[in-house]
């Protein structure tokens, strides 16, 4: 990409960004904004979308063979906001061996018996890596909060479980996040923003085709009865750890097509910012490699 | 133990708990001090000690049952210390199931490519669990501030690698050990603070005697070398990381019996005051026990 591109996509990216909190409020942002593109638009966006995941693959092979950086994408959201096919479409191009999606679902009786954090961390990618969070440790302050009975399963002693809790985790959180940016592992954070309606929509098209019946499951609905819980919990959480070392995005999501170029733009920004390049061969590097071409054509 | 018992533990303990940074000294603290007890009640204290042990492992299936706590023991110290005789005397008669000892040597290249907590996270004990750290990720700021070059080796991209990075480690450390605390994982990190005359002594005797012959490694002679720097080291860390909630205990560490009594204590201490019991039983789960029962008597 040229200079021209990567300026278009720093524009394009940064309304969504969050580096702070300060006076952050979910209705601030519209999920259906489109940053001015139309429907118009469309096929101008999905030649962006791909230009710039191929761009994304070449980037990855020289974060891998640099191996001093790794990206942490995570990304949380209510049912049907496009998670999926979000990740399948930003990171489709990638090489497999560079990149890996860890799905969180419900914990298991052993995940229960960690503190919360340790289910994750085992997945943070290493160095060179692209690791991918479908859901994460932030479950721990939005389905947890929502549903505080959940709590109970985690064995928590009854005089560590005060009215704290929530911003003790956001704090804990916080200090992990930067603690791995520290390491050279670069945190983004991504909430897609659906709106209800939007939602009911997609949960209708659900119960409609039945090639995406076995997307939906009842339990989704129950959900969406405490929307506003959930969006508060959101506004919370985006409100207690957006920082400049560990940014959430704030990324519209009623039209799935914006959704996926403002990730991937999200994405292609921050690794434009790395300057990554091959790693440089010093002299007695190349000494060595002369050596070696010499050695086979003797052979 | 009773309360004369649990009381008289206490006070052998105090000293040597550092619970604040501010201030702290190393050279306060003498390597031979014994708390007042002479060569001659060192068959006493050997009793105390059993007695301890023995209280450990009751109060160890009590820790199991109930399933609120860990307990986190993480042994620091120089070369001959006596850290693997401490953790052999002091959990020697607790249950396996119940505990389990991590030793972190060097770290392998799969290690190295993570962030620098990753391979000791993933040994943090369950609830219900003590869980032993035979060396621990306090190295990333001991032998790794001794030597500097291996830094390198963490791959760590040089815009990170700045005058700040130990102060970084410290604030890390201590907030991740702040977050297990609040996730019910109680943290107790003990530094065996040997002498240099008395190493020498030890590493003679692993010269002089056959059996003792394999514990010797010539590297241990030449850290040996950096002696200065690494007590300069561990007084940088406790200063920076002692906490109420995750206290050091510097214990001195010339005379083994002490030691021992002295580890022991600190743990009994810790866990008598979680005031732990078996789970009572409510009035539902009674009917149950007996419904239980009388079916099992006309089977």
């Amino acid at each position: 990409m040229d200079k021209d591109q990567l300026e278009r996509v720093a524009q394009l990216v940064k309304p969504y960004r969050i580096t702070s909190g300060k006076g952050f409020r979910l209705r601030d942002f519209s999920p259906a904004d489109t940053a001015g593109l139309k429907s118009a638009d469309r096929a101008e966006a999905k030649e962006m979308l791909e230009r710039g995941v191929e761009w994304l693959a070449e980037q990855q092979d020289m974060l891998y063979a640099q191996d001093h950086w790794a990206l942490l994408l995570v990304f949380q959201a209510m049912d049907a906001a496009g998670k999926d096919g979000t990740i399948k479409h930003v990171t489709s191009g990638i090489n497999p061996q560079g990149c890996s999606v860890t799905s969180f679902k419900q914990p298991s009786s052993e995940e229960l018996d960690h503190d919360y954090l340790w289910r994750c961390m085992r997945h943070v990618p290493a160095r060179g890596q692209i690791g991918i969070f479908n859901r994460s440790y932030y479950e721990e302050v939005l389905v947890v909060k929502v549903h505080q009975e959940l709590l109970q399963r985690q064995k928590l002693h009854p005089s560590l479980v005060t009215k704290k809790i929530w911003k003790q985790r956001y704090a804990d959180i916080a200090s992990y996040e930067h603690y791995l940016v520290r390491n050279g592992i670069l945190v983004l954070k991504f909430f897609l923003h659906v709106s209800k309606a939007e939602q009911k929509r997609r949960f209708m098209e659900r119960l409609d085709n039945p090639e995406k019946n076995w997307k939906f499951s009842a339990a989704d609905v129950a959900e969406r009865g405490h929307w506003a819980t959930y969006q508060e919990a959101y506004e919370d959480a985006i409100r207690h750890t957006a920082s400049k070392q560990a940014p959430w995005y704030v990324i519209p999501a009623d039209n799935k097509w914006f959704t996926r170029l403002a990730v991937a733009a999200a994405v292609v920004h921050t690794i434009a910012g790395l300057k990554l390049h091959y790693p440089v061969v010093g002299a007695a590097a190349r000494r060595e490699l002369a050596a070696a071409r010499a050695r086979l054509r003797n052979e």
